[in-house]
């Protein structure tokens, strides 16, 4: 995906586009008064005074004609350059306008941009004529408070976006069309994976049974992947006294996100809104010897963060984020075999999700024109950085160095990958951390017999499951590969009087294989049957008839294939069996 | 186990110990005052004043010596009755005995027990004489406030216990030693299986990876057999709106056990007291067909109840609760084969802890002298007590019927199991419930297209993981069935030099199939590695020496025995997995 802000050309060609919008709106609605229109990543937006006027979606259509129009007539576009005192004057009767260039210092050049009898306060630059902008899209519109504060006039946001050729307008119009169609809103409610209730409240996800299997799936898959990198799994609960937020810097870093817990009894607590604190103290319940480490302890627990209740949105932003996190507690010298295995683990879990290739790596070092804002010493940060990079070399990650993006405690490799859109997702990270076990003064007796505090090094694999279904909805519009799939194999009887029997034997068959299968027995027709097997995306449809049964067979199609082939029941559980240990 | 205040003739002999414990109180400390002295089910305990005077375990000795000395003296026992007047003016010095005769009704008949010079205020009947109270102990001494409330004066609480016979007085003290070196705090330690915190607080235990292990494999245990049953798990979070509870009715049957959620942004949360609300909201998230029920949700999520901060101790009372819960959502007409299986569930997961069989059920169905005290239509619950009898006699469960029992919306069935100790355990029931689906106006569409409510049917297996773990801790005393172990297999190599290659070896071979293994390589000698082993009740041993490596055999101890069997590496592998999957 283009950053359209970040694109020099495209930029100004947006905030032109923006000037055309602002210029169409003037015509049609000659008392808008305009506050800013800004370019964004996608696109641009302006916000607009329309004073009793609401515009809608369908009026869109109108204000793109009328930009159409002027685009056609191509108006130059010029720049005039203004005394404060000159756009005072030019701009009297606009308190938008005015509120800005007040706001201006006295030393700032004041430009406006004129096009036709259009005229607008602007930094410019701008192209060089209203034909310039001929490939856009007005996308939306939706109220904008004035300077964003609650208590101020709602104005009215119409977004856009402009492109050089028609058929950039067209791919990106395209791109929208199935990132609607792949929103996981809509399909987790088509396939019936998640649930929200007015009763239980927004931000509180609950998973349905096909929503549960692939949180399991994907949790039993990074477990089992962990485990034979020695990670252990542990079970924490989700309240804890502040203190250890306090002790941790979480009590700081999240003080406006954190749930506090009270009851009548006196109890006060609060909610965690990260497992690490947690994991630190089951280390710290034992003594511990330099032969013990590395100790690496993994949890897929909920952790609750309270978000804005604006901000809660499907399962993207959520008050209750179950977390896959994982820590490894070890001795400075076990430091670079840790970071290999993370990155190792990474790469698992992310090849058999097929997604592992297409991506690239951060090593994200600290700003060194900025040392306060890191704590440790920088001879550790020197050794830590130098290490990354080194495993970096050595696994062949070709990581970028990027100055300034290390978190506050260390150093750390974070993984970019790419959606099946060409959206750029960043979830897996490894951080070293050398500040936590001294926070909480995390010991382990070294082979001196003395006290030393161990490395920390965390992890995160798949991130939030939350966010992670998000990603994997979207990327797989719904079409989960089979060792995912809610349902793997749904078995449709040709006539349930005849071979309903039958079915049932192949359904046994699948399950003794713990095979995940449905039956659908129901007196609808084969051909709607065999339609919604393909709407609700299962792998495998079986179709069971007198063939298949006189000869113990079956029938199947694979989703999103009109090809049916025929296979002894046998061998169709070793294909589905292969299949799944495989991550085909 | 006995119950000493459900025995009338231990009872008696009970109380009256507790009237000789006070006697020899008041001669070793003239100044005492008496409160009241019961028979518990445990035996008998006194509340004295004592002024300043603070009796403390070592003291005990020297009251129970006084106490032997009164009973050999052999007093008789003689009974008083008394006026309300003649009491106040006998007890006119005891503020205590006051309290007791001012509050007792005008046609109260007052009775005193004398023994010697020993007179005390006591409703009886007592034994005969002081002999009769020969084989006793004093167990311990606590604080108690006067009448339980804080704000009084604290009173000290002896406890003791008095038998027939003096075996069975020494039965009962071996008991005690048993339970003590079972007791689950000290074995949790011990073995490495959970911890606490300061900085997380008391009620919120940190499982321990060893801990975690036996966690999930009970939770396995249970999916997998569930699932046989047509469950299917969910996952909800742990927060919701108070209204949810409001409708369920378990805002004011908890309301001081709720947990109340804060944020400095406005939210305004409960967290979960109990599961049964957020599944049937999943429910309610689709309209559902009388072909679609049953439908059945199982889950095993943590909720949190706010327990006195006194009260909370080790795993078995605690804030966060660990509930294995289920429902099943079906028509009236289905009711009965769904109790059926849910039996047969308890009776699975049960027989594979070797607990069935040592166990009896109880019908417990309604008070009918109280209607009042239950919700729903008499005829529906006239309809399933005679279902829940039915499904009890099908089953040979041999259920004996407990009025008075049932749940405010419904007859359930309960199962009474007895651990190693002899202790009796009420975990598992099986509940019907008319009312929760029509409080959340649940519906299903009939075959005649009306809507109409389930019937929802609760059940526990497990109940509460913390609580079970307890249970499982001291049932087995720490010695874990092979299944459930966190390590099935250690393995000891006789030299490290010679022997260590060929210990990993064996080590990979156990891992890739899955068996949970620790291999012992530290410096130690092999006897102190053997004994640690055992201490760590690890069910197999293995000591690979020379003989085992050359000839790829293994050497296994079994835990508790002295035995050591030789077989091939193979063969060890199918003995270990044999067991595991057998439940052995």
């Amino acid at each position: 995906m283009i950053n359209i802000k970040e694109n020099e050309k495209l930029n100004v060609l947006n905030h032109s586009c923006a000037h055309l919008l602002a210029h169409a709106v003037k015509r049609l609605y000659p008392e808008a008064l305009f506050w800013v229109g800004p370019v964004i990543e996608d696109g641009f937006y302006y916000d607009i005074d329309l004073g009793d006027n609401v515009i809608k979606e369908e009026d869109l259509e109108r204000i793109e004609r009328e930009m159409k129009r002027i685009s056609k007539d191509n108006k130059r576009i010029t720049r005039i350059e203004l005394s404060k005192t000159d756009a005072l004057e030019m701009f009297k009767d606009d308190p938008y306008k005015l509120d800005l260039i007040e706001n201006m210092e006295e030393s700032t050049n004041i430009t406006a941009y004129k096009q036709d009898d259009f005229i607008d306060l602007c930094r410019g630059p701008h192209m060089e004529t209203t034909r310039d902008m001929r490939h856009f899209k007005l996308l939306k519109v939706s109220g904008a408070y004035f300077k964003g504060d609650s208590k101020n006039k709602m104005l009215q946001r119409i977004y856009g976006i402009c492109f050089e050729e028609e058929q950039d307008l067209n791919d990106y119009l395209n791109f929208l069309e199935e990132a609607k169609k792949r929103d996981h809103r809509r399909l987790g409610k088509d396939l019936d994976l998640f649930c929200f209730s007015d009763l239980v409240g927004p931000g509180l996800p609950l998973f349905t049974p096909k929503g549960t299997i692939i949180k399991d799936e994907l949790q039993k898959e990074i477990e089992k992947i962990c485990r034979k990198y020695g990670f252990q799994k542990v079970s924490t609960p989700h309240l804890a006294n502040i203190k250890l937020y306090e002790i941790s810097g979480h009590a700081a870093k999240f003080s406006e996100e954190l749930f506090h817990v009270t009851s009548e009894k006196g109890h006060e607590m609060v909610m965690k809104p990260v497992q690490c604190p947690h994991q630190t103290q089951i280390y710290a319940s034992k003594i511990r010897s330099y032969r013990d480490l590395p100790i690496r302890y993994m949890e897929s627990e909920k952790q609750y963060r309270a978000e804005m209740p604006g901000a809660v949105s499907g399962l993207s932003r959520v008050y209750a984020i179950t977390c896959e996190d994982g820590h490894s507690f070890c001795r400075v010298d076990q430091v670079k075999q840790e970071v290999i295995n993370m990155c190792n683990i990474v790469k698992d879990f992310y090849s058999n999700l097929g997604l592992w290739g297409n991506h690239w790596v951060s090593l994200s070092v600290r700003d060194y024109d900025a040392p306060e804002k890191y704590i440790g010493d920088p001879k550790d940060w020197d050794i830590c950085e130098k290490m990354l990079e080194e495993v970096s070399n050595e696994l062949g990650l070709n990581a970028k160095r990027c100055e300034g993006e290390a978190a506050l405690y260390g150093p750390k490799l974070d993984f970019m990958f790419k959606d099946a859109m060409g959206r750029e997702i960043q979830i897996p990270t490894v951080q070293l951390d050398f500040a936590t076990p001294k926070r909480f003064d995390l010991t382990y007796i070294n082979s001196d017999g003395e006290k030393e505090h161990p490395v920390m090094v965390h992890r995160a694999i798949l991130g939030s499951y939350e966010r992670f279904f998000v990603l994997l909805l979207e990327h797989f519009a719904g079409a989960f590969p089979l060792w995912l799939a809610p349902v793997q194999v749904n078995i449709i009887p040709v006539n349930n009087e005849y071979h309903l029997e039958y079915a049932n034997e192949i359904k046994d068959l699948l399950m003794n294989n713990e095979i995940r299968v449905e039956l659908d027995d129901r007196g609808e027709k084969l051909g709607y049957k065999m339609r919604e097997s393909q709407t609700n995306k299962i792998p495998y449809t079986l179709i069971l008839g007198d063939k298949e049964r006189d000869n113990n067979n079956v029938s199947y199609r694979k989703y999103g294939s009109e090809e049916t082939v025929t296979v002894t029941k046998d061998e169709f559980v070793s294909i589905i069996i292969d299949q799944i240990n495989n991550r085909k």
